[in-house]
């Protein structure tokens, strides 16, 4: 038997409703004409799956604790600073991700032409592949009657 | 220190809301005198998250990409098989299964009396062990109020 | 390339809604002052979302097929004990917990002022590193009503 790698696993979720009067910023990208998420942030529900995600693998707490959600230097803050600043309490930690998959639940924006792109940007910020998908629930529960996102992320992390 | 091997983790989530003129499909299983679940193929919310964790897990997109939720060839199709072109898009990319564990959450169908039989039957489609538990919500949300399942899959996969 | 170590994913979920009558037991803690679970034992929903990742990777079944939740001897029991149940299932099957991740979802308890403390417990009473951390859903869906608090639960083990 081979000996077991230092590696660990991470679950992240997280909601936010829709805010019309603000723009769409969700997984790193900006998405002009879409409704927009409420947040102290910019509510960007991907990298803050992302980020619990990560941190809970680590055992290193969660975005709470890492970024203060009512701080005032966070406000309209871009979440794709939080997913670093994890990345680097990762990294102080010995730890480096493997992989991270998100799941964004919701019926817009519509995910699928600019998946790719979305991937893209989000593996390069985290600096190992992450995948992204998107469902709609059929139209049920707050997602399915329009209400707002939710982001399901599960992360592999390595010492 | 071992090489870390090649590992990948993956979510997936799938949601259907049930369908009272439709015969129930669900974790590749016939469920006579249960409520089905809508949707264009045969809505088998167990299969959809397991193929979502699968390309999640080797960033190969997810399940609308693989088969065209809309497309005439999937209408009513068995869910099953798309179970097996996901794991045929894995085995292109030099990835297979570790195991995929799955939760189904909602009032009906009463799961445990046929949970061995669907974990055969799916780990025998996966080719390699998939695990099945079912809960409630203590009537809480759209699955408490008896109105759709949810489906929670996790997977691992190597290369 | 290395040999693959055997080491499994599993995932956990669980629901209860809030028995303001009831003492709140969560993450092996006792919070005065606070709303309670219902539910047939203490209704800690981060132990049992705890006890389906551990089965679920292992492959050995579910909370309900594991303790009984009708049985008259887990009436109000302490889901801790379903936890050290779960393990010793899992020992006899070979196998070893390696990490746990868990996110509770609900407004209520606040989470973070305790949230190192529960870690310390989840974390003796598993034996790995078991990390908690803490959400809302932005006033959405049963939990942002305030209903309930969900659980969600990412295990990894290894034989
Ligand atoms: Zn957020
Ligand atoms: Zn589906
Ligand atoms: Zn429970």
């Amino acid at each position: 038997m081979s000996t077991l790698p230092d590696i660990r696993v991470g679950s992240g979720f997280d909601v936010h409703a829709y805010d019309h009067a603000a723009p769409l910023r969700l997984a790193g990208l900006d998405w002009p004409g879409e409704p927009g998420l409420s947040g102290h942030s910019d509510g960007d529900a991907v990298c803050h799956a992302v980020v619990d995600a990560l941190l809970g693998a680590a055992g290193l707490g969660d975005i709470g604790g890492l970024v203060g959600v009512d701080a005032p230097d966070t406000a309209n803050a871009a979440s794709t600073g939080f997913v670093r600043l994890a990345l680097e309490r990762l990294a102080a930690a010995g730890f480096r991700p493997v992989n991270v998959s998100v799941q964004i639940v919701g019926n817009r924006p519509k995910f699928s032409p600019r998946r790719e792109e979305a991937e893209r940007v989000m593996t390069e910020l985290v600096g190992a592949p992450v995948s992204l998908s998107a469902t709609t629930t059929d139209g049920l529960g707050f997602t399915g009657r329009g209400e707002g996102i939710a982001a399901i992320a599960t992360a592999l992390i390595a010492r």
